[in-house]
């Protein structure tokens, strides 16, 4: 039992190093050396712990996207009185801009990237799902689409304000999104069920 | 006069190879050398019509930027009948995707680059400018504000269907934008002068 959780901090630690380490210097640099001395193992370690460095970025990405996603379902700091709780998701603060800046490296180098791409699909599928349960809309269809809808509106915002900090500083952010989401959400509380 | 053209066209075929060749295989292996290659050109030639690679990368950005705009206000075939322009930007064929694939390498880059972050900021300012003055908006603030919030929209929709194109067929990109849209202009045109 004790290997075990020692194991999956391990794996958390490097897939730790590999975020901080794209933040830094980009994706395309991300590599197991640099990766294993920010971590403080050995790229033997990591060979231990990952089949190999697109394992890594994997492991990266699912838990750059695990943390953006917890800001919106936890409810982070200053949500209350938030008319929609997904503006908690933007890069309004450092924490938050990180994660975006190593997503929308990923985004940008998924079309490269065949296994990428399959790591994404499966993480934005796991979204839409939990987006559209969280819908009062019974049509499941329906409630996948609105769904796409309100995770497009977010990833626009935050692309925007990710490239663009200084043209898209907190408040625009989250007036902006606020009037993506305003009507989706007033809709598909009315639409019939 | 004749040289005048000449010059324009030689940058223009760089900067055209230089979007090819980020669509094969990502702007980190956009050098120097495989762009003259592509563009039949010498480096030494590249050198003559640009100071340095970022100044390639920033035409290439400025061309491709301009030709997803384009979509929008010339307005590409099979538009007529829809609801709102902006849908023409979309990936929803070739030559749009590979525009917003060299598109979003640009985004994921531009949180590394000073340099590329300044072009990018430009060309955004000219984009935001121009979308507000189709707005029938008056107060200018205001205008620029929809403005940012319709291009959060369509980058948000672009940046889904880029990434993942099997899940954002052309229809859900259509239906998608469209969701987000409709009540900004439905708002924007009834809205106080």
């Amino acid at each position: 039992m004790v290997k075990i959780v020692d194991h999956d901090e391990r794996r958390r630690a490097i897939a730790g190093a590999a975020i901080a380490l794209i933040a830094d210097v980009g994706i395309e640099h991300a590599t197991l050396r640099p990766i294993a001395e920010k971590a403080g193992v050995t790229t033997g370690a990591i060979a231990h712990y990952f089949k190999d460095k697109d394992a890594v970025l994997e492991a990266a990405l699912q838990m750059v996207g695990a943390r953006l996603f917890a800001l919106s379902t936890n409810g982070a700091e200053g949500s209350k009185g938030r008319p929609l709780k997904y503006v908690d998701i933007l890069p309004t603060n450092d924490v938050s801009r990180m994660a975006w800046k190593v997503w929308l490296a990923f985004c940008g180098h998924a079309s490269y990237s065949v296994r990428l791409r399959e790591i994404y699909k499966r993480f934005y599928t796991d979204i839409e799902t939990a987006v559209a349960a969280e819908l009062k809309i019974t049509d499941r269809a329906r409630a996948r689409d609105v769904a796409a809808t309100i995770i497009a509106a977010v990833d626009g915002v935050g692309l925007c304000a990710t490239v663009l900090p200084d043209m898209w500083p907190p408040e625009r952010q989250v007036a902006r999104l606020t009037e993506l989401l305003k009507p989706i959400f007033s809709s598909a509380e009315t639409s019939p069920k």
